[in-house]
């Protein structure tokens, strides 16, 4: 196949499963994209996350175009040779970490000016500058320059930085125009915690055309609810066959409550940071490693699992890792975090095409409230 | 097979090839050990050590009496399990870091009582403890306690640890007898850099009738031609039937040069520790790939490895994580590292089975004064 296609296979409710397909291969939806903010997934193999089952990872254009340069990554021959990744990357724009992890930033119609986090040397990122260093990395899902506001955030602002995206959201499509076929660009609907500045968002994204449509300026800091009534309000919006991809989410249970409502596509740094924090997401809830309970404790995290980091090693393995600072540990559940992720997504997959996905949710909900293992006798 | 044997299959001026045979599996000699110190290879999974080709793991006495403690282990089913290696383990006896590592030690003729410096609490090793820590860990291939000197030493301090590290070895011989059938305990031979004085120790150690005889208290700051020439005296007093361990030893040029005088046996940090500091060991000699030389290379380490860290990541890949201080570079550079130093013993054996140990020593060698790839167009 030569082109970016997306079909919708079974709905349950709102949810959806399907596939996204492009030239460097299939993505199944629900998807969760592990994170390779600088062209690794922290502390794992990429045969590893293939093996969790993810289809698609994500890269940070923030953090690429300081380090090492998109013009050096394609004179490489490309993030996925770099990275020794050969599927689908998604990039994103950019936007987002200029906000959050840039020393100093000028802000004007045209783009953003900032100065870098990592050795204070002046950066711009404008719209067409933005496709041109995705294009550069060779991602096959492309994100448009859009600013992100935080939350709360007064509704002027809001307004003015949502209408900012789309002007930029237009100029990303056209400069994205140059590129190979069967890339993809996603609109970013903008709006922060504002309704009608969503829907206004969405429509007008809408009507541009895209191959798909990203949902940004949440996962922020806001409540859990504030995120799933902006889901509730933008997903309607959409057309049904696009995918819809919830930028920068999230928990487990955020990931469930998402997919309800319509989500296809996830990234978040969660499982790999956790991981590096002693932390694991497992069907019992979260697991905190450096807990002293665990150092007597023989039995892995999952039993279950087929993944070697939870079924192989003990707890109390795991525990002394930790507690040595030695680097196994956080590789071991950095590693074990992805494969939850990609079960959940599994798992809600197999739902939806059952039409059961209320039951799966409510079973997995059940099992991390009932919480981890008891201690042993 | 349930027993403890070596036999040499061919030899080469002094230096031999041949296979030790334990219940846990074979070790081919010359033989490396990785380390693994806390119960882990720094930065590199048990599997792709054994990929790399190593038979047996060394684990460290001290580190491990400390955390997690020799009795939770043993609770834990013993250090195989525990860090999931399921072949041979050898320990050394903790001697040597109680001097180099804790805070505060004395010695008496019974044992030493030392501080640990994970969190200041007293502990004490005796000859009979530390078989008793080594038997509770399950290790395959255990060492006397002896007790190490630094270098240079005087005379008199020399020959008082040497006589003590006798004295040490019977006891520690002794409490061994407790222990499964099938393992193995070495003498270790002292003696600083005094010829007398190692025959001495060596003589001593072979009239107890070990099964196999380790070089101790080299590797210690020493000009590499003080620790050959004490190579040189002690192998000849050995017995050709039974392996020949040098504790600690260490460089490449090291290794090959011990193996010429009848070596069998290596441990030593610096592949995994030289990993982490962004150092490979090539056939190119070694590479520092913290060097901007590297930033737009897009050659492996060594195409024609068949180790994926050597042979598919491009240099200017390793470069990018170890300036990003991503873990993968460590992770990838100590799994080289170790591959590179199997590829000599690999070598090694080869080359001595066919009687062309010396021509493949020069060659070597030539290759790592040649140095590195000259740099692309």
């Amino acid at each position: 196949m030569t082109g970016f296609s997306f079909a919708v296979a079974a709905t349950d409710g709102a949810a959806r499963t399907g596939e996204i397909s492009t030239p460097r291969g299939t993505i199944r939806t629900p998807a969760f994209m592990p994170v390779g903010t600088a062209a690794t997934v922290k502390g794992v193999y990429c045969d590893q996350v293939r093996a969790t089952g993810a289809d698609i990872l994500l890269g940070n254009t923030y953090h690429l175009m300081l380090r090492p340069g998109a013009e050096r990554v394609a004179a490489l021959g490309g993030l996925h040779r770099f990275m020794q990744w050969d599927r689908p990357i998604l990039t994103d724009s950019g936007g987002f970490q200029v906000m959050s992890l840039s020393q100093l930033r000028k802000l004007d119609p045209d783009g953003v000016t900032f100065r870098s986090h990592v050795d204070g040397a002046m950066h711009r990122l404008t719209p067409e500058r933005a496709m041109e260093i995705q294009g550069l990395l060779g991602a096959d899902i492309q994100m448009q320059l859009d600013e992100c506001v935080g939350l709360p955030c007064t509704d002027e602002d809001t307004a003015r930085a949502m209408r900012l995206s789309l002007a930029w959201a237009e100029r990303s499509k056209r400069a994205f125009e140059q590129q190979p076929k069967g890339r993809a660009v996603f609109g970013i609907v903008q709006g922060g915690a504002v309704e009608a500045l969503r829907i206004e968002s969405a429509r007008a994204l809408v009507a541009m055309d895209f191959p798909g449509y990203s949902i940004g300026g949440l996962a922020v800091g806001e409540p859990q609810d504030i995120m799933l009534r902006m889901i509730e309000t933008v997903a309607p919006e959409l057309p049904v066959h696009k995918p819809r991809y919830l930028m920068g989410v999230g928990t487990p249970d955020d990931l469930l409550e998402a997919v309800g409502r319509g989500i296809d596509m996830f990234d978040c740094v969660m499982p790999t940071r956790s991981g590096r924090h002693a932390l694991a997401f497992t069907r019992f809830g979260k697991i905190n490693l450096k807990n002293a309970r665990h150092q007597d404790d023989p039995r892995p995290l999952d039993e279950t699992s087929d993944c070697p980091a939870l079924r192989d090693y003990s707890r109390a393995y795991l525990h002394h890792l930790i507690r040595c600072d030695e680097m196994l540990g956080p590789m071991l559940l950095s590693w074990a975090n992805l494969h939850y992720y990609q079960d959940l997504m599994r798992g809600a997959r197999a739902a939806i095409a059952e039409g059961r996905y209320e039951d799966f949710k409510a079973a997995a909900k059940a099992g991390w409230a009932r919480g981890d293992l008891p201690p042993l006798g």
